[in-house]
């Protein structure tokens, strides 16, 4: 194990250490809720920094207004990302991730990272190709 | 970059590196279609080591028998998982993770072993609990 995996609080967390092979894992919703296809690439966007609405939109290809609006409210709700309005004229809002938000999005793009670097390896059928 | 990140073909790679982010790359329809719900649960169940049906169903909690088929049927298909037939009577089958699904594996229980490890640092709401 990374040292980086070690939580801040080694005993609570031992307490709740989960099991996403159990059924009744709270481990398993939470990778269900914050490992959606729109979650997952909202939280690689962010790790470039704080971002505004129309940025994210932009920096994820093919995201509806709609789809954007409910997976950042999501991802807040599970304390993974904040939002900051801005008082001024027109207004803004700013998304960021959290330092939990931060953590997980880190694993997330190792993730994400591996398959884009091992596209080649996948038969291509899985990439769309005619095989 | 870890060195264990980099595919063994860097030449090839690097003209197929892919961007998840991109609504057209095929890497975002690997990782949607190798991350869904039950393919992550059945590549961290492999991660042990070589196993039956029977006892990859065991070992997935709550999954189904018709779930648990699709999904090593559509792993086999991204060429992640082996699935070897024993002339035996009664006859049985053994699945395993190919190199490829092994490595993806990987970084799929890195992602998983963080969430279980880190349950407590997530709003009682994501665990299932009444806030």
């Amino acid at each position: 194990m990374l040292d980086d995996d070690l939580p801040p609080d080694p005993i609570g967390a031992a307490l709740l250490r989960g099991d996403v092979l159990a059924e009744l894992c709270p481990s398993r919703a939470i990778l269900r809720q914050t490992t959606t296809r729109w979650a997952v690439l909202c939280l690689v966007a962010l790790r470039r920094g704080e971002m505004r609405f129309s940025e994210l939109r932009r920096g994820i290809g093919g995201i509806s207004e709609r789809m954007l609006a409910r997976t950042l409210q999501d991802l807040a709700g599970h304390g993974l990302v904040t939002r900051t309005s801005h008082p001024v004229v027109p207004p803004h809002v700013d998304y960021a991730l959290t330092p939990l938000g931060h953590d997980l999005a880190e694993r997330v793009e190792a993730l994400t990272r591996w398959i884009e670097l091992n596209l080649a390896r996948f038969p291509p059928a899985s990439r769309g190709e005619e095989g």
